[in-house]
């Protein structure tokens, strides 16, 4: 299996950086005294989308070739990766499909349609998901771009860690949630290219801690039943993602629910900027003291912004 | 009476520049094109203390001559002008007395007493708070500082506006929140300074119009039984505010109550960014038509982010 290196990561970065914010990274001082650090937060909650997951799947669209940007993008997505993809496919002019489980949020298969996609909606289940969007592929000849076990996907996200440590010098340690492992991987490619020394924690609900599992076993463990309010974080790492991560990642940490619930607030009421539950996974992992920040430079990837704030945890 | 003019706006922004954040500008696609122009907003919520009553308290503070400043500063409020006061006072290592209405919410009694400020609880109307007042400064010699009826106050204000039209070019009209006008005087002050042709217009909610009364009629209407969710407008103008309002603003318009909560959710949920329902008002006159932007360059002063998260209005 062909996995990325930093230098995919560096021609990801030339390709969509026109397209892309590169967005602000923020610090309070607040927060550093209370947890006695510097942490730095790459704030993806203002990319595009409102997501990090616009960087991938900006590459992953900017990388078809013309051939297959005529026969359009698919995906099966109910949350950021959707509406990524699909506003990246826009600004191509490239046709996106995506297949939603009927039950989405309403406000997420809003957004979707409003960039212009071709909704498929398929009752909830996985294997629903996933045999709509064969059905899709072989009828339309579509590029499928799954959402982080996906070459251009990771080379992409590792962007942001890239801005990161091109703008803040001498960072010890970065910390960074981890779902399917897409930002992970392509976050610890960049650090350890760049800053060799620098520690690369990823951070997990522990009420979803299959990349826990499967960093600390020999094998991919799969998400089964997992329970968090950090709705990003809930998929099984992919089989691109985890060698990457095994290689380049120092430690996986796990963290409560309440903990979670608390960095989120705490972030929402000191930094005054909105962060999704999934970004406030490396501020809670500080909190229950799993890493170690005293007097220590520490970059946060904050994920994105998307809650629905009719369902807020306080 | 002697009132602010711009050079004690720039000699404000002098002394306080190196104590306060220069806050970001910051721009949403999706709301210009939601109103049809380009909107700039001046982060005030990043500001210290979440709030731009940090810059007056903090130009208060360092206009103290040091004798008055060993005799502390004193104020009544329930607000972020208690906070920026007694944050401001801390700095400079001078004792602040704060007089609050025992019924003040938890978090502002202790965000005030975090920052090192001596609090009087008094019963929650404007005469005890007044007398107790009185009675602190009659026993202590400290200096009154007024939320806005005050010339360091009001030049420390204006350099918020001062610092947008610094970085942001061609700017057609600004935008600002109107409730005891420290805010908005400031803010015409700097603006029709530095760009005379820069229509400023000061933005109040309907249930709280008596800057839009006293602006359109010959003398200042207080504010009776307001009634608004924008809680830091609910006051009175004061009388070194309304002759600056009178001649510097060019119109105030009023908002309904929902365009206030539409406005706000719109930038929570595009912008990702926390401000309080005061700083909704000027998109809530922007959505409502009261203002037209159709084309233009518009600042847009964002007030604050300080908002109680258990009692959201979504």
């Amino acid at each position: 299996m062909l996995l990325p290196q930093f230098s995919d990561i560096e021609k990801a970065h030339n390709l969509i950086r026109s397209h892309i914010h590169q967005t602000p990274v923020l610090s309070s001082i607040s927060i550093d005294s209370m947890v006695g650090g510097n942490l730095f937060f790459k704030c993806e909650n203002f990319q595009k989308v409102g997501a990090f997951k616009f960087r991938g799947a900006t590459n992953a669209v900017l990388s078809l070739t013309e051939e297959q940007a005529l026969q359009g993008v698919a995906t099966h997505s109910s949350g950021n990766h959707a509406a990524a993809l699909a506003l990246a496919a826009k600004n191509r002019g490239v046709r996106a499909y995506v297949v939603m489980p009927e039950n989405a949020p309403e406000i997420k298969k809003k957004a979707v349609a409003g960039y212009g996609a071709v909704i498929t909606f398929c009752t909830p289940t996985l294997e629903a998901r996933e045999t709509t969007l064969q059905q899709i592929v072989e009828k339309n000849g579509a590029t499928i771009v799954h959402p982080y076990n996906n070459f251009q996907v990771i080379s992409g996200q590792g962007t942001a860690a890239k801005e990161l440590l091109e703008e803040i010098k001498s960072v010890d340690l970065v910390l960074c949630p981890v779902g399917g492992g897409g930002l992970l991987s392509g976050t610890a490619l960049s650090v350890k290219a760049i800053s060799p020394k620098t520690v690369v924690i990823g951070c997990e609900p522990a009420g979803a801690d299959d990349a826990f599992r499967s960093f600390y076993g020999d094998h991919i463990y799969p998400s089964l039943q997992p329970k968090t309010i950090a709705d990003g974080l809930l998929t099984s790492l992919g089989e691109m993602n985890y060698p990457i991560i095994k290689k380049n990642v120092d430690a996986i940490v796990t963290v409560s629910e309440t903990a979670i619930v608390e960095a989120m607030r705490i972030i929402w009421e000191r930094m005054k900027i909105i962060i999704e539950p999934s970004s406030a996974v490396p501020l809670a992992a500080i909190l229950e003291k799993k890493v170690d920040v005293a007097q220590k430079r520490v970059g946060i990837i904050v994920s994105g912004g998307n809650v629905d704030l009719q369902n807020l945890p306080f």
